[in-house]
């Protein structure tokens, strides 16, 4: 009868530091002579960075145990990441009251259902890599990575529920169920090149941007805000969102792999077709045998040069990676645009900068 | 943006009725000549067999998504089981003002929180086959179960929110952070001979006794009952739990296989350490190199009819199997004494003579 009693906590270093959460996205804007960006990333770390080192201290203090699944989770949420989604609680509870600790509690949670989700498709995907370094599944084995996502989930909506912010946990329960849609409708869809666009963004809007959308809306309402404002952040979540999918699907082929952390191509190698590649073969019908010889390969094969040259050739030719980036920029801009009806503030410079950074990251 | 739109429901033909809830235990009991606990149990079935019935139909009618992680989720909850964990709750609430819309949520609830870690548990322990069925993973992918588990959790929570019962999510998520503990206790156990007896009791108070527990102290709180009757409840959901345990650990291997829908020793063959083999073992030293044989096989493999044979005599023989029940009976008078606190009434009579047949269950 010790459901109350907490196990004590296993001492971690934390492995991300708070500047790194914005510190590459700056290194990148300097690199592509983005002066002005690479100032205005700076001044969102003004604004937020004591509020990311807060986040980042509860992420590397979770009440974890010491058995397999607890270093399971442990072994991924200490890996880092980009720690976005925090970010977009934390700046919209700034647009209104502030970043109290309620703000805090959901700003953690939404890493802790995003790393729950992580963990559950590596298993899934059969992943051997994930943010550069193995698996937590390669590392604990697939049952302590199962049970790892089942506590992350847990623990996150304990969180939210101790935050007592209203509707943000029902709100939560429904954008988790339609995560899973999304990763239904994906499972489905495995291994089939003719997947329609529409479906592609079927997927897109409910595994990644739903996440962004109640990341916005339930620091909004940590903030305080008004209905009006909190729809419009909802929709600058979901636009965000489809943005950093679109942007990630690119990086899945383009990204330096010691940056992105993956062998190119991976994604196709799952059996997932991304929009740039559903582009490609639409304009190019002669690229089916290539996309054949590559989706079933699996996430960790090694592609041979010549496949992976002409696969990169053809994004190219065909502009589906060009056509790819510039909607990834029009739902950027959308995004911004959603923000109009708030007054200005830091909070919004710093959420219209993200938006710009998400199309310009290199990881 | 559909995260409030309900998906349509697949219809589904119940696969259980309401009268096999208690059918098969007053059969057993006839069978066994109980017939004081066969009118008993016809009496629970007078009792609650339209709360029954209108769980049942909750749990036939989910909001099923056609997809394959809705046909998992509906392939298990389908194959029935013996709602007990439901039936607590109602009888639970029925202590008190009685089994409302608030209950009958915590009731549908419970079971599917059961049914999302069978989910999980078949992928972590390649179950092939689940209540005499081919397992949900089997059917529909390991994929699948994963995000079926996720998706009823989140069902589960969802309409333990919507009950409004003061407490209840929040003890839920702490029940099942403990299952979680309990799993990871288990699994870091597997293949473990020398498995402390501590160990053991402290897996199954996790895994098992944690939910009882939770099913009786959230029916005594939809019916309002007192601060000292929900802690009598919930001590008398701890001990029927470990109770049940035992005899499922009898039945993996005494049980008839059409009855159990298992192979005999299945626990064992899984890597599992079960209370009747700890005390064998301990009992006779010699047994070490036949559970040795069987312990890594996995649950699906055919046992050679010898080993099954030697190990069942075994089990006899040093009055392991004995114990156990002995002990299962200890722990069913612990929880009737846990009710000498409440009033007499139709309920707690029913809440004595489940405790009694949980005994005396066949499967």
């Amino acid at each position: 009868m010790t459901s109350l009693a907490v196990a004590p906590a296993t001492t971690r270093a934390p492995r991300v530091k708070e500047t790194d959460v914005l510190g590459s996205l700056t290194k990148v804007c300097e690199a592509h002579g983005l002066g002005e960006m690479s100032r205005q990333l700076v001044s969102i770390g003004e604004l937020v960075r004591w509020d990311m080192a807060a986040i980042e201290g509860s992420l590397s203090g979770l009440p974890l145990r010491a058995d397999v699944v607890g270093q399971s989770a442990g072994h991924l949420v200490d890996l880092g990441g980009k720690r976005l989604r925090p970010m977009c609680v934390a700046l919209a509870a700034r647009l209104g009251s502030g970043f109290g600790p309620a703000a805090h509690e959901l700003a953690v949670s939404v890493e802790l259902v995003h790393c729950a989700t992580l963990l559950h498709d590596d298993v899934v995907d059969m992943g051997d890599t994930r943010r550069g370094a193995p698996a937590a599944r390669v590392v604990y084995g697939n049952a302590a990575s199962i049970f790892a996502g089942d506590w992350l989930l847990v623990e996150a909506l304990r969180r939210v529920a101790s935050a007592g912010v209203p509707e943000a946990l029902t709100l939560l329960l429904d954008i988790i169920d339609e995560m899973i849609r999304g990763e239904a409708v994906q499972l489905e869809s495995r291994g089939r090149l003719d997947l329609p666009a529409s479906t592609y963004f079927e997927i897109v809007e409910a595994k990644t941007a739903a996440l962004f959308r109640w990341a916005m809306v339930a620091g909004g309402r940590a903030g305080q805000l008004s209905a009006s404002h909190l729809n419009a952040l909802e929709r600058y979540g979901r636009h965000l969102g489809v943005a950093f999918q679109l942007v990630d699907d690119l990086l899945d082929y383009e990204g330096q792999d010691h940056v992105t952390g993956k062998q190119p191509f991976a994604d196709l190698r799952e059996g997932k077709m991304t929009y740039p590649l559903i582009l490609a073969l639409e304009r190019d019908a002669s690229l089916r045998p290539l996309l054949e010889q590559v989706v079933t390969l699996g996430a960790d094969a090694v592609l041979e040069p010549t496949v992976g040259a002409g696969l990169l050739e053809a994004m190219q030719r065909t502009g589906a990676a060009e056509e790819s980036r510039g909607l990834a920029r029009e739902r950027c801009a959308q995004a911004v645009a959603c923000l109009d009806a708030l007054d200005d503030s830091p909070a919004k410079d710093a959420l219209i900068t993200v938006a710009h950074a998400t199309v310009h990251r290199e990881k």
